[in-house]
């Protein structure tokens, strides 16, 4: 990505017109040069690419805003759950057509979201394709040396702690499908709205990166839903877990989906896209990182324990018995 | 991209099986992680990314060895124009299906390049795509603090110097697309395949790299023609220059097919994917920089001249004419 001078050609002007301004660190050179630096002072770079799919992961209507803002912000996610702060990030943007209709959009989108986490565009590559969109991000993110907190690190008695609220995104996709939940909320148009947000427009949790790194044993970002995440943090910790699934937090939509029979818990804690965290916290360690989530304005809720061996962690209702879940995690293949 | 355990995908054993061999740098974790670090000690990290797509960067027939050599190679070639050592890359890949035959070829040129190269997989991102393929990389180098080779800072009187060779890519992919190099050079299997080599598998000049950092005043890498790529470096250095084009280091099959009258020069230095490097040497550093390409084992032809004055570089024929150049540089729009 570089801007033009003399023989600028369409892709050049694109670029200067709508990244440019987006590209505020001084080692993006204002997109004048082949490649970016990364200033690192003794600091270990957090470096980390995910990809977002027309049809996959968004929808064709999806507004071009919000699809830059979920592009950045599925990393956004990943770095705040290693504890890390955004340093910047590249972009890979695969169009069909430069149409300015949906690039000005889609770049206000992306530059408000960079100056809002701090991380500025650093450099990227326009390409044409026949096929979907495609947006491709590297971030990168900062943390003291030897300080990424790891999905592996659990230990036994750690508290399961979750942010935010889950199941809301995989809800928001049914009501923009037309499906059980748009039916059930029919009455409801505000709650419709921040389901359909949670879909199109994830929170990372940069907010709590710092409280992240200073408490948690392991931690990753809950972004194939929150069974499968888990499971994967307790396999690469070398643990198991037991989750009171009536303790995992619910918006007050989902809870009402739920009420409704629109719903099934089983699919809210397996299903995709809610880009919160989900962690561990050893017990002498959770008073301080509640507060500091509470300053951070970060809602945190425990709900469950980490405990000793290897097998799947447990989902338990009220009851004590297993919910089924429809799949562990979402898999492209 | 992480490795599996309990509660494994099909994604997942897709990355545990091609691509966690690939992961040998410590700070991947073997892919068990949702990132990577990459240690600085006060050097600058450059960032580059480049993207490759099916029909576009390369044709849906070529081996799945050399894509993913193309993918790797297009950005350790911006690493060497820019005096950066390889450190570690990211890897998105976007793909129909997860298909075997096409991933276990891919993984192992991929792997190949980057023990070759010394840029190993630090993460990345499968994800499936109704379209075409794409690969897209986001590769990492460092530099001494302060140390980049820049577009910019070319001076008056500084030589233009380019590695290698230039058209091969062009006329090996005529040859793939039957045109008129093909019958040309019916005759001659041998140079068909150079070319054709020329265009699936860039040789980035990374050997280079310390020689550019030592004695270039600019300098970037040749993918989308000389011609516009030159232009671009003196545009952003603020200056003009003039190039003797008979003087363009040219492959023996390219200059066969320009005396066959199935190539034209203006083609061979406006069109792309030479992955070759053109740089600005000060004339007293000349000596030292050819004397550094040699025990570095990279050819390099001085071309021409950096020239004061902000007009766009002339390209002159051996009779002082200017040669006519069909388009300046690639563009995706």
């Amino acid at each position: 990505m570089a801007a033009p001078g003399a023989g600028a050609s369409g892709e050049d002007a694109l670029i200067a017109r709508y990244f440019k301004p987006l590209a505020t660190d001084p080692g993006a050179f204002n997109l004048v040069d082949d490649a970016a630096i990364l200033k690192a002072s003794g600091e270990d770079i957090v470096v980390k690419t995910d990809a977002i799919v027309e049809g996959v992961h968004f929808l064709p209507d999806d507004p071009p805003d919000t699809i830059a803002r979920k592009a950045l912000r599925v990393n956004l996610s990943d770095l705040a759950s290693k504890g890390a702060t955004p340093a910047g990030f590249l972009l890979t943007l695969a169009l069909r057509k430069a149409d300015d209709s949906w690039l000005a959009p889609f770049a206000r989108g992306l530059g408000e979201d960079a100056a809002h986490y701090g991380c500025p565009l650093l450099g990227g590559d326009t390409v044409s394709t026949p096929g979907p969109l495609m947006i491709s991000i590297a971030a990168f993110g900062r943390v003291p040396s030897g300080k990424m907190v790891h999905r592996f690190g659990a230990q036994p008695g750690d508290r399961v702690v979750v942010t935010g609220t889950i199941g809301d995104a995989t809800l928001g996709l049914d009501i923009l499908k037309g499906g059980k939940a748009a039916a059930a909320l029919a009455d409801n148009a505000a709650a419709r709205d921040m389901l359909v947000a949670r879909y199109r427009v994830p929170q990372p949790r940069n907010a709590l990166a710092l409280a992240i790194r200073d408490h948690a044993s392991a931690s990753m970002d809950v972004s194939d839903g929150l069974a499968g995440d888990l499971t994967k943090l307790c396999s690469a910790s070398g643990v198991s877990a037991v989750i009171d699934v009536p303790g995992i937090p619910l918006s007050a939509p989902a809870a009402t989906l739920l009420a409704r029979g629109a719903a099934d818990i089983g699919t809210l804690i397996s299903a995709g896209d809610d880009y919160e965290i989900v962690c561990a916290i050893p017990e002498d360690r959770f008073e301080g990182f509640a507060r500091a989530a509470g300053a951070a304005g970060v809602a945190v809720t425990p709900i469950g324990t980490i405990l000793a061996g290897t097998s799947a962690p447990k989902f338990l209702d009220a009851q004590g018995r297993e919910v089924p879940l429809p799949r562990l995690s979402y898999s492209h293949f």
